[in-house]
């Protein structure tokens, strides 16, 4: 097993700098974020409460009716521990007018919708408030596609795209996320008692280290598996990360001449302080 | 002014071989696609007809309760001109249950909500269906960010986003779109006799010669002056590029290590037929 533990007193101060750059730069001041609870969206409250002042943070609590208390008392508990504003918008009507229309939708459709209603919150409240959204997936999620595309994916700016899980945890630690997050089990809380883990079939800890082998040190399949991890395990995350490829990139655009979008004008979306 | 004026009968065949190649390489037979009445969705439902079969795209028709019937009966028009699947799903129930936790919202954030959630809508009948979505969005909407993020500018691929709309109006008329459909005033729908062009406060063929002379040409603020373009125009459009940059990219994610999504790990979404 490589150690994957970073500096975190230098990894938190480069990710405040990115946050106070990419929103003042553009002319904002504030942020707005979902708070589900969990350590992803506990973390990046942190980081953006240090980098911008709390009162420039707001937190969103977004239960559907089957969310777990759980989840809204440790949102809170982040809230106050981070000194963060807090708003609670349930998605409940706004869903449930949704599936009203078709009584066969399995449980991963309606997980999708949910966490597409929770973007259309986060976007809408953004543009009351003049704020930009915070991404909160980690580079584990953004990796295997766990996660769903223009729903939790979605965001204007992501400080914890590039950490894997496990180091999301331990940068949780150093700036202080409230322990009961740090180790309560990972779930979307998208039905009752669901966890990652147990819906993708293997830990947090194994994927990061089978993922840092194959995208970071580009290792082939034969070569992690010599590590120790099985060759079903290495298999299905190859396919996992292949398969996913769609959710992190732009819609393809047909090009047809010399200057099309997402294949040739691609200046970085800051190129406006440039003219 | 440029003659913008393609070879539509090149452009209609590299189309539907660009649809039939994206949407049957992944392993898919079908798509679906938002049908307003408008210009756009046709000429797409009629590139999508000819790619893949009639029998294997469908259209949805997604009223909002203050949507002109104008927009359901050219939509149906459309379904029946190209032979494609027709089905209707209105998103009054679910927007509704948006909008009544907050009786201060303003048209534009409505707005955002309906085409957000048209696009919630055709994303749950694509996994519904093992479809893939069609985007519908032109190059001069695109340019000018004339759309809503993570709502019809949302797709997996889009056919027409390197056409600019005066284009889009005559390669329509080469493969057949109904008349009506053509030459009715362009409109997003939004609320009750909106036009794209009013709402702008320009032309979409001066957009177009406009744009085409910036972006296409790159030529500068002065030059297209010289054409004949007033100043004040062309730099309110050079603004709405500029401005609307970030709808044209993914999330920023911070980079921290050697590979991080967006930054470096960036290849094609059919890298797997590598692999």
């Amino acid at each position: 097993m490589l150690n994957l533990t970073l500096n975190y007193a230098e990894i938190s101060k480069a990710l405040e700098l990115f946050i106070r750059q990419e929103v003042t730069e553009p002319g904002f001041k504030k942020v707005v974020l979902g708070l589900s609870g969990g350590i992803d969206s506990a973390l990046v409250a942190g980081l953006a409460a240090r980098a911008l002042g709390p009162e420039n943070v707001l937190g969103v609590r977004m239960p559907y009716q089957t969310s777990s208390a759980d989840s809204l008392s440790h949102a809170e508990l982040v809230a106050n521990t981070f000194k963060i504003k807090m708003e609670t918008k349930s998605i409940t009507s706004a869903c449930d007018g949704y599936f009203s229309s078709d009584p066969d939708m399995n449980a991963q459709r309606k997980g999708n919708v949910m966490a597409r209603m929770r973007m259309i919150t986060l976007f809408d409240l953004s543009f009351r408030d003049s704020a930009l959204v915070l991404g909160t997936s980690n580079k584990t999620e953004l990796m295997l596609g766990y996660g769903t595309w223009y729903g939790d994916m979605a965001s204007a700016i992501n400080p914890i795209g590039d950490l894997y899980k496990t180091q999301i945890w331990e940068l949780s630690r150093f700036i202080g996320v409230p322990e009961e997050v740090i180790t309560k089990k990972p779930s979307a809380d998208l039905w009752v008692g669901q966890t990652d883990e147990q819906e993708m079939g293997f830990s947090y800890p194994e994927a990061d280290q089978i993922l840092y082998h194959m995208i970071d040190l580009r290792k082939k399949d034969e070569e992690i598996v010599e590590l120790g991890f099985s060759t079903d395990l290495v298999k299905k995350i190859r396919r996992m990360v292949i398969r996913s490829q769609y959710k992190r990139r732009m819609p393809v655009i047909a090009k047809l001449t010399t200057r099309a979008v997402g294949t040739d004008f691609l200046y970085p979306r800051d190129w406006y302080q440039q003219v």
